[in-house]
């Protein structure tokens, strides 16, 4: 079949790395960014969330040859490192010995998919803000934000990747009678924060971590840079006595984090400026159906199913819908209306299971992890998927490190899982018998 | 407080309701409508599920002084006749004696709440169709859809009454952050049909009652016009075996109605031809948050809360709304701060509550109604009502008879009142002996 015209709207992780998927089958690609070229800019300090790489995400960066470059600029997190209120920690680890997720820059990340992109051919064209889009006509408006002009592109196949806020969805897809579509932010923001690198660049915290402080209702996190800074993320509710709202001076911040976060105040010597020169950022899950028209349009990551940070796996996920969009090229040869049907009906319910997922895991990392029974829970399943691990993947591991197991599935055994631990948390004494026999027949009676 | 100059977006039901009760406290309101001026036009058939007024909207109407002269050209219905698949028929009064919802023209109720709110000194622009607006002036752009011109108008009130695709929320409140929405379609479109009257306009079918036709995953309903005729609604499938797309032509239509609705068959001559003039439309739920913003702008009616039809209550809801914003401005003193604030948290869950009580009763109309349980169900709630007025009104008649309960509460104590009835109706013989006193000892102890 043809080799579609193809304009992707966003040059964002997932519309780079899937200009070069399609630019290395022979197509004939497009990039229109609202933004201008990041390469050229300072990088915005304050709205990014370090991204944890892993499994799903690695996959996708490999089959384009783009992961040996990667691997330079990750460092490996092997668990959570928790912060507790009574001043102790804990660590938690992410899977098995060898099991890690990574900790990326997204700037460079992205200055590093465009580059390629490019050197596949791809053309990238910045400031072109997408106005409308002429869906009979597969017509988009582009606004150059830089100057008065405007154009209107053609194209045979467009891709909308434009993130949780798309203009293609917004634009396009609410044009449409019977498009299901919600939005919904949960109470809390985010602010970034920041812990600068110690003499020659040393790491103030444990280097191979994801640090977490665990507050109950909110959290902070911190992830490592490079260049031995840890990025802070703080998630907080925007209203309330605790709240974005309620900090309003550089004299409460100090005292609130002197008094809740004290072991990493000293780290952070530029804290109150942070607090109030970054942006307050909210969060949003949101779901849309369908994702496709016909043979001629997709929706791809964020602008699909934007889903929280929790779970670290926005941009894994966003990479998946590429790979398995990509294999789908070669099974169907080409023939786009077979493509996208199949794209939609596989990756649909995996997008709303991993959006789930990440909105259980705010209250897992937020105020489960200081929970002493929940660390046992979970050593306690370790333990037995170690013995057992044709049966028992950890939900965590099985969307982490098992790209092989779709999100879906892995909601579903999760909660399977779950109901089982929590029969087993519920024995008595638990706590000192969970290594007997009994506790182990009575989980692979259960499995059954 | 100051009288704002206050426009209004949608000269619908609720749009023009809401202008009259303004008007008549001094307010200066102008309405802007997207359509023309239906007083001018031949209706346009085939869009309009006859609408069921009930003592929620009829409290709003008698608040104006627009009630005596509506119910002219209402037709009261007592309760629901059930036309059976195999051909037997069954009755299940609303109520008490005495209680009922009046089958109205959407069309002719519009006209006479235009023509009221211009007597009482509102103007009203049609073919004005709301673009863009400018939240920070609240100024809002109008393009004529009849000649060339736009016009930016600016208020200092600003209503969104402009219905479940209202142009008010979509271009004005996705602008912001944060803004809660869903928007979510059924799988089941609807489709007007037509009994005619007979002879000297004489009823073809039961006068004071809606016609159901219950199929269990599928339905038709007719309700009465003044005229004689009934105006039918086929809710039914978008897709899939028994469905619109598979009914293609004329004898598939035919044979289906035949071994489906045999007794209206012989009602309906023009059968086919509605089925393929007429559109097939869709149903679509929509809940957002917030309302308001600050005390210049507010969503009313289907704009803030679509719902489906199968309640009844998408009218008496707007109506409602206008009543509590009414009794709120007498409240705040024309306080527009105090007064959208409250009328948000009063409403948004009263809205919230409907949508889902609306949801819900299209399996109890379509599916329910034919089930002789069911019934029987309804039927020992009657007594039991009858005999405890104040222990027991049920669910229907909260919502439709009992203008004093919230639609929140109807929901809660609805869902109570089912848990009760799940455990009589489980019980062995009970088509025997529901009149027995120990059943209702049972259910009046179950209420304590």
């Amino acid at each position: 079949m043809e080799k579609k015209n193809t304009v992707i709207i966003g040059a964002g992780l997932v519309g780079s790395l899937l200009s070069i998927y399609l630019s290395k089958r022979g197509y004939k690609v497009k990039i229109y960014e609202r933004r201008g070229d990041m390469r050229k800019q300072d990088m915005v300090a304050g709205r990014s969330i370090n991204l944890a790489l892993s499994d799903r995400g690695i996959k996708a960066l490999e089959e384009v040859g783009l992961m040996d470059e990667i691997r330079k600029i990750c460092i490996p997190m092997h668990g959570r490192f928790m912060h507790n209120a009574d001043g102790s920690t804990a660590y938690q680890p992410y899977g098995k010995e060898g099991q890690f997720i990574n900790s990326v820059s997204r700037g460079e990340l992205n200055c590093r998919l465009m580059d390629l992109a490019e050197e596949n051919g791809v053309q990238i064209k910045f400031n072109e803000k997408c106005n409308s889009i002429d869906w009979k006509e597969n017509k988009i408006d582009f606004e150059k934000t830089d100057s008065p002009q405007s154009e209107k592109v053609k194209a045979n196949l467009v891709f909308g990747s434009d993130g949780a806020y798309s203009a293609a969805r917004l634009t396009h897809q609410l044009q449409h009678d019977r498009f299901q579509y919600s939005q919904y932010f949960i109470d809390f923001g985010y602010k970034e924060l920041n812990i600068p690198a110690g003499e020659n660049g040393s790491f103030m915290l444990e280097k191979n971590a994801l640090h977490i402080w665990p507050r109950g209702n909110y959290m902070m996190i911190a992830l490592p840079n490079i260049d031995g800074s840890f990025t802070c993320t703080l998630f907080f509710p925007f209203e309330g006595e605790t709240s974005f709202a309620s900090l309003d001076t550089k004299e409460k911040v100090t005292t609130f984090f002197e008094n809740t976060f004290t072991d990493a105040v000293p780290l952070m010597p530029t804290l109150t400026e942070d607090f109030f020169n970054n942006p307050t950022s909210s969060l949003v899950t949101v779901k849309c159906f369908p994702w496709i028209r016909e043979d001629k349009f997709a929706l791809i990551g964020d602008a699909a199913h934007a889903m929280v940070p929790f779970f670290g796996q926005g941009m894994n996920c966003g990479f998946e819908d590429c790979r398995v969009l990509n294999s789908l090229i070669d099974k169907h040869d080409d023939n786009w209306s077979a493509i996208l049907n199949e794209y939609q009906s596989l990756r649909k319910p995996d997008g709303d299971a991993i959006c789930d997922l990440a909105l259980n895991n705010f209250v897992e990392m937020r105020d489960k992890v200081a929970d002493p029974k929940f660390l046992l829970q979970k050593k306690i399943e370790a333990a037995f998927s170690k013995k057992y691990p044709d049966k028992w993947i950890p939900a965590y591991a099985q969307v982490t490190f098992s790209p092989h197991i779709r999100y879906s599935e892995a909601l579903v055994s999760g909660q399977k899982q779950e109901a089982i631990m929590q029969q087993i948390m519920a024995l008595p004494d638990i706590e000192n018998k969970w290594q007997d026999e009994a506790i182990e027949k009575m989980i692979l009676n259960q499995l059954h």
